[in-house]
């Protein structure tokens, strides 16, 4: 929180604010209806790229609410999918599988100019993992709200685009944001029109799909292999039956990891432009959910 | 094989040869003491970049070898290893360990800026490999016969400078040809001077390491994993320890596959540089045994 007395203002923690000294609140899975104790706040800022979990507290105070655009956050995004699309180009589960049953099978070689990843979502994140994608020389399609250009990625829109898409990628990567639009956007229809052996990454947020429907396309055969970061539910829940797909890799939400390093400059930044009675960057849309 | 008839050359198959006609031979893994049958054969050009099996051959003709140096394989074999680099510092093993268990942790994270690839050999293939570990943000070191510089890699030459890649190096790859100077190179002692969690991987040739000694190695925890993609023996012999070692990834050397796609065009050059009285490109030094 960043609090004035005397004039100055300085950071402090939770329980050391005077309530009403403070008027930033730099907020990560805050305790919906906690911002209500300060009656001066002008900004909420959110610690991540995601702000769902703010815009979803009923007791929000009527104030802007800005995101960090972390730059170290699209760039680990990346690196962490085009790991799973080599992995994916180079057949690593097969060979993994190969392995465990003591057998030499070198099998036909995928070339990556041959397999297209899809990216859902062009913005920060989408377009670091397109361009990455792209480094390793697979094409790429992307799919957005709107038709504007991205250098490099064929763009697609709409419900027709989004087809597309799913039909002729072998490696969907969600980046999408938690939004009223975006909500189980990933239905039963696109999960099958995926190609054989096609796979679906998660590094967006969870509720893109339903748990339910990807357990049900999963045991379909498609996609052939889900790689999830992020989940309806986090932690995902013991019971959830997603721990024990054989055809399902689980992490705990860490591809795209605030970083101290990389992310203070821009959140120190921000805080002195409010000081400075300017705008914050990255103000969010309350309506759009982003 | 490169046969003449009539004053014109073709390509024609090892059966179809007129012996006496056969002036350049592309061979990959063939038979000891064939190419004595050929009397005017003036080039044996392999078809991949290792050469071993070719000088190794007792009855090989006292002629010009020449070796493949297919531009897709350096990009392959770099595209393999950064998937590697990636696995470990993106925590892959231990995040499939945990999905086991039922786990969700998150762990501290590893930045790439802190994590050291080294890299043993700077030819073209190791130059690549190095060359994309950066570019997803690495430093790296590298290892050669000779100190001559590689624009971002850390070069370093002789035993001690050997010494100092094992003892500085998270993940360390192999890229050196199987020549009497690389034979066994990497020794326990180097092995046990890697730092915590390294892992080995080797991605040039099998004998470079001994597999007994890099068992018994493993055994001890250094390295904490090993991938490997080429072997002391080929096909990797069934009763291997290897096979079932629980810290050992196998691949049946598919890591930078020769494709006619890239590599067509500079064998087809070189053979009409032979046809055309000009040196081949690529001559491979025997003494060097590269």
């Amino acid at each position: 929180m960043l609090a004035e007395a005397s004039g100055r203002y300085r950071a402090v923690g939770v329980d050391d604010a005077d309530p009403a000294a403070v008027s930033v609140a730099v907020v990560w899975q805050h305790e919906p209806g906690s911002l209500q104790r300060y009656p001066n706040l002008s900004l909420v800022h959110s610690l991540g790229h995601g702000v769902e979990q703010i815009l979803d507290d009923p007791g929000l105070p009527d104030v802007q609410v800005a995101r960090l655009v972390d730059p170290g956050i699209p760039a680990a995004i990346a690196r962490w999918t085009t790991r799973i699309v080599l992995s994916h180009t180079q057949r690593e589960e097969e060979y993994r599988e190969h392995q465990a049953a003591g057998r030499w099978r070198p099998m036909r070689r995928r070339y990556p100019e041959s397999v297209r990843v899809g990216v859902l979502g062009l913005g920060e994140v989408g377009r670091a993992v397109a361009g990455m994608a792209r480094g390793v020389m697979h094409p790429v399609a992307g799919w957005r709200a709107t038709d504007e250009p991205v250098p490099g990625v064929h763009v697609l829109t709409g419900r027709d685009g989004l087809r597309d898409l799913f039909e002729t990628s072998s490696v969907v990567i969600n980046t999408l944001p938690s939004t009223p639009d975006t909500r189980h956007l990933v239905d039963r229809e696109l999960l099958a029109a995926l190609p054989d052996g096609a796979w679906f990454v998660n590094v967006g947020r969870g509720d893109v799909v339903s748990e339910s429907v990807l357990l049900a396309a999963l045991d379909d055969g498609l996609p052939a292999l889900a790689h999830l970061d992020v989940f309806e539910e986090e932690p995902l829940p013991a019971d959830s039956e997603l721990w024990s797909h054989p055809n399902v890799r689980i992490t705990p939400h860490v591809s795209g990891p605030t970083s101290t390093r990389t992310a203070l400059p821009p959140l120190v930044e921000n805080i002195h432009r409010v000081l400075d009675g300017l705008e914050p960057n990255h103000v969010v849309d309350r309506a759009r959910g982003y």
